[in-house]
């Protein structure tokens, strides 16, 4: 992969970022017996979830965990790849300067009660980031909870999570998250990972960004092989040229959705005071990350539930039409129809014209007296053919059209035996490259096995009717914005 | 309760609706022992559920479902209050002779088959309409599934639902729910029935119309004393004036909430060819409707998930100031603040300024550094009081305000002890009569004990952001709306 935009020390940094998603030996500073300690938390979860070696960090302890523990990082025997540091926020300088005397260049600061915590943490922040600047040490944090890869099973967030030891595994999957601090990044995360909301890769909490910014994590994900999907959570863009070439570069292989608030006034000025950003920057920046084709989203639960949407599907689709926005409606019931018709136009999404062969095939589904249009309204058929047929029928006529890009599918749940062609309609949207995604009524005990059987052949379902709708937006505006990256 | 505004003639039909939801004896015409057919259903639901007595009726049976069948309706030899139709179309017009001729006057018809299914249906709706018209029958339907009365447990659907027999007492509560026609108004309702989404006082599907209107229902449902909120789908408006009377009048003492559909172009031109209704008439109504103050929505998960939030509180609350939209925010995340900001103005709501007395009581909260602004932070007089205590302390600063209208609390769940002044929260919600919606993060474990302890106490809770800043516009709009009529 190649990053045209990127600058020669943005691309640089990448490879620097893999000593922290990837160490060998990690030293914990400030590890602890103390269970009501982040110290020990921290150190818990290395030893029970890290595939690697994890070694503490204390003068007080002998031994931690099982392990040796020594008083200082230069006296652990063992080359150290990552140092995660845990200690009072006065006394981190002073653990930024064993490091670098170790030889340790990749530092990973948890401590909080820097920059977020009034003038004296500012002043300790800009005395770190001052000294690593100067000594080319990459430091990650301060004020954050640091990483979960799962390829490696590093876990470093100082949050006690014992419920992970039988869930991790299964949290496993594609798509990585990025947060960037405080509480809200520490909780999110959590509720992430024990949520499954998707499977994840990489969960990263940046925090105050003294020197690795949102725009090293976006270029290292880029190229992660394991992240299909890359869902941020952002207060404030450190750099807006280089955060703007990274998305760029992000989105020409897998797809960014960003949460970045401060968008009304009210907002800008609840902004500023908890992040001292500043507005009128951050209206620039917003407009800049707009034409990057970033997917935006407005919720912390819009953010999981859209990067479950592209877990589903990563690879942008066709886009048949110029406008690649011309959806088509089978449904079961007119009523609902009209609903969606609505609701996708209010989206930016059109009614597909069908095409005169798509009409054709219609008609030999529907009864005589019964017109061919969009949405397809299927009752009087079923009535003549059952559900699944039907279904499968139309499904048949519309996907083929060169005016349909997408497909709103929904169709009812019977109380009764209740067969849907799940495997038929997952090929048709493998052999036409469309999004087909599916809202569903009726008996809300077939609702499991239904959105059971389309998810795990890539097809989102949702009981919410704009739910799908933005999924299709999602879909198609990611398959747009590809379509005009990849044909340049 | 009085009617102002509603014609006399509309005003004495509420008496005849009684007849439908409060028979004593129904009688159920096109009864039949076919398991397959819908007039088993039918009597199968009756027979289960109603505390009355149903009488079938079919001349090809002696006996059903334990019961003396009749060969006409004019054998039955108690008062029938009420007669179920479930013949084929043509053979409709005929019974309607029979029920006029044995003096029953109010027939609720389910049979499909009328100007839903083209110009020989249409034909012969006219036909009945017109017979009820000049013979001063109250006709319900056709083409619908009628009556789910939770009082008198009256289930007239001809879904055969066995299922409700071990839940239809569960399903008793205040939220009435009306829907028009056809698979989705079907279905829909045994959605909202089997799902438990709030408590039904009375569901109502009223098909094609011919007599009986989504105003004759409103003002049925307005007085009647088991209905506090009243929720509504519909697909056309029969009578555009008298719908409007009826909606005032009911909004002045239950919220009316709607799903009407067809606003944009392409979803006009969808309920036109489904419902043969006029594009432009739609608009003037629309634009009519929403002068009523009736609560729109957009979906149909909405339309419940709004009946479940005035389910919780029907009652309009106080509106402290001449806005009636200024809100406080307090979480314990100021980047949730943030986004909660956004999400609040783009709905139309404000972030509330302080009075300098709540400002004083915050500051006793806070820690020495930290200004009292809107949004409450809570998290770092948490490190000092704990999360209990903190929330509580700033929920009692922020809710006498009277520049306050209501208040977005956002905590998080902890994944150790977890404890909440629910009683105290709710105690202020009652003293000061605002209105207080939770999102809340963090250990999804204790989500169900929050929501739960929360949700009986009146308190909605919800994990999408945008659904409790949704709640909070549903209330206050229509407790301003309320203010402003009752002040008239």
């Amino acid at each position: 992969m190649e990053y045209p935009e990127l600058s020669e020390n943005r691309a640089f940094r990448i490879k620097e970022l893999k000593r922290f998603f990837y160490p060998d030996t990690v030293a914990v500073i400030g590890a602890t017996a103390n269970p009501k300690k982040n110290g020990y938390s921290i150190m818990y979860n290395l030893k029970n979830f890290f595939e690697g070696r994890a070694v503490p960090v204390n003068p007080n302890y002998k031994e931690l965990f099982g392990s040796p523990c020594y008083a200082d990082v230069g006296d652990i025997p063992h080359e150290v790849d990552l140092a995660i540091v845990i200690v009072p926020a006065e006394k981190v300088f002073a653990v930024l300067r064993q490091c670098k005397e170790s030889g340790i260049g990749s530092v990973l600061i948890e401590s909080a009660g820097f920059a977020e915590a009034g003038t004296y943490g500012t002043a300790l922040q800009k005395q770190i980031k001052d000294y690593a600047s100067e000594n080319d040490i990459r430091i990650w944090g301060p004020n954050c909870t640091g990483i979960v890869n799962t390829d490696n099973m590093l876990v470093t967030p100082f949050i006690y999570m014992p419920e992970l030891k039988d869930n991790l595994g299964k949290a496993v999957g594609n798509v990585a998250i990025v947060a960037q601090s405080g509480m809200m990044a520490a909780g999110f995360m959590a509720q992430v990972l024990q949520s499954g909301y998707f499977g994840v890769s990489k969960a990263c909490t940046i925090g105050n960004k003294v020197d690795i910014d949102e725009a090293d994590i976006v270029n290292y994900l880029a190229i992660d092989e394991n992240t299909r999907v890359i869902t941020m959570y952002l207060e404030s863009i450190s750099s807006g040229r280089d955060f703007m070439a990274s998305i760029r570069a992000a989105m020409k292989t897998k797809p960014v959705i960003m949460l970045k608030s401060g968008r009304t006034p009210d907002a800008k000025r609840a902004a500023s005071s908890h992040t001292a950003s500043l507005a009128g920057d951050s209206d620039i920046i917003d407009g800049f990350i707009n034409q990057t084709g970033v997917i935006r989203v407005d919720d912390f639960i819009e953010l999981v539930r859209t990067g479950m949407v592209f877990e589903k599907h990563p690879e942008p689709f066709k886009c048949a039409t110029s406008t690649g926005r011309e959806i088509a409606v089978v449904t079961v019931s007119g009523a609902a129809g009209v609903v969606a018709c609505d609701i996708l136009n209010s989206k930016g999404l059109n009614i597909a014209k069908f095409e005169s062969r798509t009409k054709e095939a219609l008609k030999r589904v529907f009864p005589p007296w019964m017109e061919p249009l969009n949405p397809v309204d299927t009752w009087p058929s079923i009535e003549l053919h059952g559900v699944s047929e039907t279904f499968l029928k139309c499904m048949r006529a519309v996907m083929p059209d060169p005016n349909v890009d997408g497909v709103l599918m929904m169709p009812f749940t019977a109380n009764t035996d209740f067969h849907f062609p799940y495997d038929e309609i997952s090929e048709l949207v493998n052999e036409y490259d469309k999004p087909v995604v599916s809202w569903v009524f009726g008996d809300v005990r077939k609702f499991p096995e239904y959105f059971d059987n389309f998810g795990k052949r890539g097809i989102c379902c949702f009981e919410e009717m704009k739910h799908c709708v933005d999924a299709l937006n999602a879909y198609l505006s990611y398959s747009a914005f590809r379509r005009s990256t990849d044909s340049v």
